[in-house]
């Protein structure tokens, strides 16, 4: 029996007030309100019927991924949802550029994506870890999904000014085959492994020996002398033809490169196999959303003004068309505004939620689509899908994870953050063009002849957006988060930046469940106070 | 100017003798006849046109990849070609098991694959490296591709009698993280590194230590701690959820399960990341290839007899339906039949030749496909694709790389070789079935309530097949290989059996490939003498 059950077969015996007991009794109801959404159940209709409720109105503020989320699980029990979006599109942050896509940025001139039919890329998140949230609203939803090719081993490392292996690109397996090859060398033939800082058996030094010899495909005297696992010069095939492998690249080679240092980012938890994409793009999932919420969204409703009384909130937008004012009364909101412009919204919160949200930064981050003629990395390279990474100021080279073999194919020719995004973003649209195909070109010739289009973007001079995601310090974390995350009254925050998953979709559809839980929480004790005077 | 076009232009000034000299000096026709199929090119109409020869006729036997992709590449230059195939369905064993599909293995009863529409397994191969000529071939072919998941890092690790962790399920990428965490700590802690096996600079000793403590995600002092990268306790999320970790496994623990040992499994070069198969089933591939082989395949036709002369070759073969034999002649003969199955039929092969084809071991493996109602791995477990790696005689089971997020869906229960793919071979069906769910179930308790069907095969014991692929020591690689590459006058072999990459489609292909080229040459080569006679 599940806890909804339960409390199911409580309303129905002894009413809302019961319901209420029952809840709080099981610890559903109690101060502090609902911090994680790990137990997250959608609101029910029948949960407001036991508590002779019929939901209350709700204003959302932003029809991205947060907003609509919140709208769309409020909308099962009934809730009166109503979104007001500045833009002209759902998603916000989730965006997919393709034909005709639009934007100016700010201070920018506007650029329209002349992508041919079909090809498009995610201009903000792009991957779904297995183990997000988003992919049990992709289910939900009916959202198809494919690989996203994260880790691939044929695509390249390329260093410039890193030793002797600058300037040549390296498939990224040849790299981790020789490190490991070595780094297991190295203590595989530590003399006194007793001397090791573990304490180890004699049984489980030779397990250990054997682990080694096996993690560095080592010779039987456990030297590395390099590896099929590397990749061969020629490569095996039919008849008399073995194939001939290379000798390793040099141990202070690879230490000089420092391309070693970029495995571990394969590791990481969010970044491990397997991840996914929305077949189609990940604009999908905004669009799933939107058709569970057909006549809930204000298009080009920009924020003026985000009030409150202990009655309800008032919410005064300007249309973008227009230009006109309007306001939009409700009993409580939920704001998914990111914090570099709600910061300069006027709105009835304390001076120091106020003082919280102008003191997080938000990450600088940029993207180019850049569409060829031909998948030459596929054709030429063999590499289907994937990354390479560059201490380029590109930082990174997406190859597409779908449409394997197509003709033609949009690769995102940088993906970088920091100081390097805003460089990028300072240049003018073909400034930024002829910088990525420059150095993108230093690993594919064919950039060259094959480049067709263009299409970039600085998400901090995207307006309404003004940055990539949160980017909390841990000192912000202790002196500004915990404040964020208190209910303003009747307003709650929500979006990526009220989480632990900043950046990531999850972030964005879990605070939607904190935001959702304690409305619903507050409007189900309503319910108990009534009963009590009524 | 590519070669081809050069040949083109000789062909046009100097006719067939010329090109024929061109081809003889270029080093295309010498001995020894092509051995690699690297270099190949497909035959054209325009190389007979201008060696005034109209092809040749010629029988291939086995409609498998080997013999389609020869009729394949023969058919392009114009040659007349005809494929006996003793089966009623083309792919050999590129098999994909679907509802209706039926077979009866040596010895034992008509099985019928009861799966739901649309819900498949592959029992041959099922994974495509992106360096494989296979590839090229879908791209030729149209056969549209998606991502094969073959490592996962939220996949189990199970072992029985091995320590402490014993009959645990253990995330892949947990058991990855500790083992990398301590293996990097007992490097990084080696006191004197100058003392280490390897030359190292005081910059490379700098250089490696922080290499090794990103790699093991170590603690400032080198320790390693455990780390994110090995998942969490209870995951980050929204609000006050920073997420928390576990303490790592013990080094001790890790080293008598021996789990760390399968991780490089991953790193073959054959099963790194990228791999792909095809969109509906591997079955799309020999699908592809017999749409381009209208009318020129036999089925149902038995091979009885392989016979030549100086002049031709003569095919005895029996059909299938009626029991009557029959025959067919050509100019040259490509056989495909495996070893085990060809060792048992007369043909005119010399002593040497018989005797390699009969020494030939072949792999022992088998798969069952267990189809469940719901895909409780992706929901629950929340592994989507991937591979779970275990000791017991199961071997492996692997989840669905398709239809992710669909509510039902068939896994391979088992994946095995050697004496515990004879042992599951020696079962019947139904035990075959209980041993793979008791032993899955082990792992996935949900197997009991989920279950609804399935599908076992023995390779070893199916018919025209007799095994998985050849399984050459190194010994039959000097003594017996080199002999099954020459062709026997003019009967040329082809199948996977003929190549390095020996269970692999590649293997085929790039056979054919050989094959095609040497009848080709040879045809070639016959207009030369003519011209000079006549």
């Amino acid at each position: 029996m599940t806890r909804r059950d339960f409390l199911d077969q409580v309303g129905k015996v002894g009413g809302a007030v019961a319901v209420w007991g029952a809840m709080e009794s099981l610890g559903l109801l109690g101060k502090p309100l609902m911090a994680s959404a790990k137990e997250f159940t959608s609101p029910k209709k029948s949960d407001l019927a036991m508590a002779n409720k019929n939901g209350k109105k709700i204003i959302i503020l932003g029809a991205g991924i947060a907003g609509m989320a919140a709208a769309y699980e409020l909308g099962k029990a009934g809730y009166d949802c109503k979104i007001l979006e500045a833009r002209e599109r759902t998603g916000g942050r989730n965006w997919t550029v393709r034909k005709g896509t639009a934007e100016s940025e700010i201070n920018g001139v506007k650029q329209i994506a002349k992508f041919d039919k079909g090809l498009y890329f995610n201009a903000g998140p792009a991957r779904i870890p297995q183990h997000h949230v988003t992919i049990d609203y992709c289910r939900e939803l009916g959202v198809e999904l494919e690989v996203f090719c994260n880790a691939n081993e044929f695509s390249y490392y390329y260093q410039e000014n890193s030793g002797p292996l600058s300037s040549q690109k390296i498939r990224k397996g040849t790299v981790k085959a020789d490190t490991r090859g070595y780094i297991s060398e190295l203590l595989a033939k530590v003399s006194d492994k007793t001397a090791l800082d573990r304490p180890l058996s004699k049984e489980d030094i030779e397990r250990l020996t054997a682990y080694l010899k096996g993690e560095g495909d080592l010779s039987s005297d456990y030297t590395y002398k390099g590896s099929t696992r590397r990749g061969y010069k020629e490569l095996p095939g039919a008849g008399l033809n073995p194939g001939t492998i290379d000798s390793p690249l040099a141990l202070t080679e690879l230490l000089q490169s420092g391309m070693m240092n970029s495995i571990s980012g394969d590791y990481d938890f969010n970044q491990q196999p397997m991840l996914f994409q929305p077949v189609g793009g990940m604009d999908q999932i905004p669009k799933a959303l939107e058709s569970k919420l057909s006549g809930k969204i204000t298009f080009g409703a920009e924020i003026q003004e985000i009030r409150q009384s202990a009655d309800g909130v008032r919410i005064v937008y300007k249309t973008n068309k227009n230009g006109k004012t309007s306001e939009i009364t409700g009993d409580y909101c939920i704001c998914t505004i990111p914090l570099p412009v709600l910061k300069n919204i006027p709105a009835d919160f304390t001076p120091q939620m106020k003082n919280a949200i102008k003191n997080i930064n938000y990450a600088t981050t940029g993207k180019i689509g850049l569409q060829f003629k031909n998948r030459f990395w596929e054709k030429d390279d063999r590499i289907l899908g994937g990354i390479t990474t560059t201490n380029m100021d590109i930082s990174q080279i997406w190859y597409p994870s779908n449409d394997f073999l197509s003709q033609k194919g949009v690769l995102v020719g940088y993906y970088n953050f920091g100081q390097n995004a805003v460089d990028y973003g300072n240049l003018s649209l073909s400034q930024r063009q002829a910088r990525a195909i420059s150095q993108g070109a230093k690993i594919h010739p064919q950039y060259a002849q094959e480049f067709e289009t263009s299409f970039s973007l600085a998400w901090h001079k995207i307006k309404y957006s003004e940055g990539g995601w949160a980017s909390y310090s841990a000192s912000d974390r202790t002196n500004y988060y915990p404040i964020l995350n208190e209910p303003q009254g009747r307003i709650h925050l929500a979006g990526e930046h009220l989480s632990y998953l900043t950046g990531w979709m999850a972030g964005a559809f879990e605070s939607a469940r904190i935001a959702v839980s304690r409305i619903h929480e507050e409007v189900l004790k309503e319910s108990k106070v009534t009963s009590k005077v009524g």
